[in-house]
């Protein structure tokens, strides 16, 4: 079944403790595109880039299964471009530069051939976009998840409230969800965030793992203790792309289903943060990917009776 | 078999954005003994007091398993007492009084009848009355283990690495984890740690649940997102008592008994912080500890394969 990814295709500089990485391919929707293509080849993408975008790193999504028919290539105008720190506990970041080029005009036409798609991943934009995308679709999507940042609770609040009530799953971080919900426990801040619409909130901690609520269900993913963590950026969006490519892979929507998305969302991120850019997410194959999922069930397994 | 607990019994008055409480009973050992006190009924208390402790709390210890040979009770002194007020997010708490009061003078003699325990906790204390309380043991315990924090690190690294160096499991939270290795990586600090001479290593984190590591296995006990915590105070001793308390009742040290431990002790820190000072842990039964066990198996259960 399809997977309709909208999202940032873009340029980042990355400096890191462990070294720097100027003008490489980053942006939201990129990397959940590289981490969906493990599990499904049936992508479509929709964002905007600048005629500065390399066509080879578009030929090569196309020939990973990503349908580039929503990519708008602007001829004139230079793709986002987005500059940043990370200090040293990788865990906070500092913003150097952000122009918005291309992502100014953007407001993305679905093709035809993507309005009846089953999923479809709602990367950070603005409330806006997000909405208009869902109102391009004839029929309900099957599953609809969302990212957002505390940016547009700040700026957009009655916008946002307006897309996370029609979505299934809304991902988000822990600060976000305190913020939104106006809570600190993030028990509580779930059950107000399940009662403005979705059905299932993920809670991304970083370093520290994922929390899953549904209903009265909680799960909880872990993060693997990593020995180096070269360039934490993408790994959310890797995380949301591991997560839906895994649920447009296997096409049930139940709580346990989700468990496994959510943790296959967890193997994609914590390959991310292992080199610059989306170097890492481009070179995996299956074994990889089947034995870094072993590391996340055995570092949780344990036997409770003796 | 027999758990020595060396560690403070005090006074505490806790401010939190729940409330407050007053010249409550508080301490290491108080809380490590209480949780420990499900486990196993043979319990040895090392610790000193003033004459101002209340009789009837040391009487209520001893209907619980444990001795209290090792308590002295110093007459025309007061106990040792701490204030301290958490702030908004229960993370980050900030000290109001120190008054150190017997604690000056504590140079604990092993009663005769504690010298050949099988087990040990040395909480958070001076490293050389942690060393002098292995120094009086002539035959090695089976299993120590030692809780540390960052002012030790500050102040006395040397006797701490030789205390260090002598015991099996060391736990501490993330940040002195950071301190005492010199590096971020939790993964890479705890290779440094093992190193130093213990066994295990266990890293808390609060709210963000707890690591072990041990040779090359390293296992991740979660922690439960709980909707009201009343009162953080206690919840690491908590965490040590109930982990020793599981270890000395079912005396296998090999990792995968640890990772019950490490998970037990994770049941009894959730308990603790529910209410204000030892209250929740002086009413507990076997069903709620069972009830919450099952909480902490089901939260990381999934199925690898659909």
């Amino acid at each position: 079944m399809s997977l309709v990814i909208v999202g940032t295709v873009a340029f980042d500089s990355i400096y890191t403790p462990r070294g720097k990485a100027e003008r490489v391919v980053g942006g939201a929707a990129t990397y959940a595109s590289w981490a969906a293509s493990y599990f499904t080849k049936r992508i479509q993408l929709v964002s905007i880039v600048g005629e500065d975008f390399p066509r080879s790193e578009i030929e090569l999504l196309e020939s990973n299964g990503v349908d580039t028919e929503g990519l708008e290539i602007v001829e004139g105008k230079k793709s986002f471009f987005w500059a940043g720190k990370y200090l040293d506990n990788m865990n906070s970041r500092e913003t150097l530069v952000t122009e918005l080029n291309v992502l100014e005009d953007f407001d993305p036409k679905l093709p035809k051939a993507y309005q009846d798609a089953d999923y479809v991943l709602l990367g950070n934009l603005t409330p806006e976009i997000q909405l208009s995308i869902l109102e391009q679709m004839p029929t309900r999507p099957k599953l609809v998840a969302m990212d957002t940042m505390n940016f547009w609770m700040d700026v957009a609040r009655p916008a946002l409230l307006k897309v996370i009530e029609k979505v299934d799953v809304l991902t988000i971080n822990d600060e976000e969800a305190r913020q939104l919900s106006g809570v600190y426990s993030l028990a509580k801040a779930a059950r107000i965030i399940l009662a403005m619409g979705p059905k299932y909130l993920i809670i991304k901690k970083g370093e520290h793992g994922a929390l899953l609520f549904g209903g009265d269900s909680v799960f909880f993913a872990p993060a693997l203790p990593l020995t180096e963590v070269h360039d934490p950026t993408g790994a959310g969006d890797s995380f949301a792309g591991g997560f839906m490519g895994y649920m447009a892979m296997t096409g049930e929507s139940d709580m346990e289903n989700m468990k496994r998305a959510v943790i296959y969302g967890s193997v994609m991120a914590s390959f991310c943060v292992e080199e610059f850019s989306i170097q890492r997410l481009k070179t995996l194959n299956e074994t990889e990917i089947s034995k870094r999922l072993k590391r996340f069930v055995d570092i949780v397994h344990f036997k409770p009776v003796q």
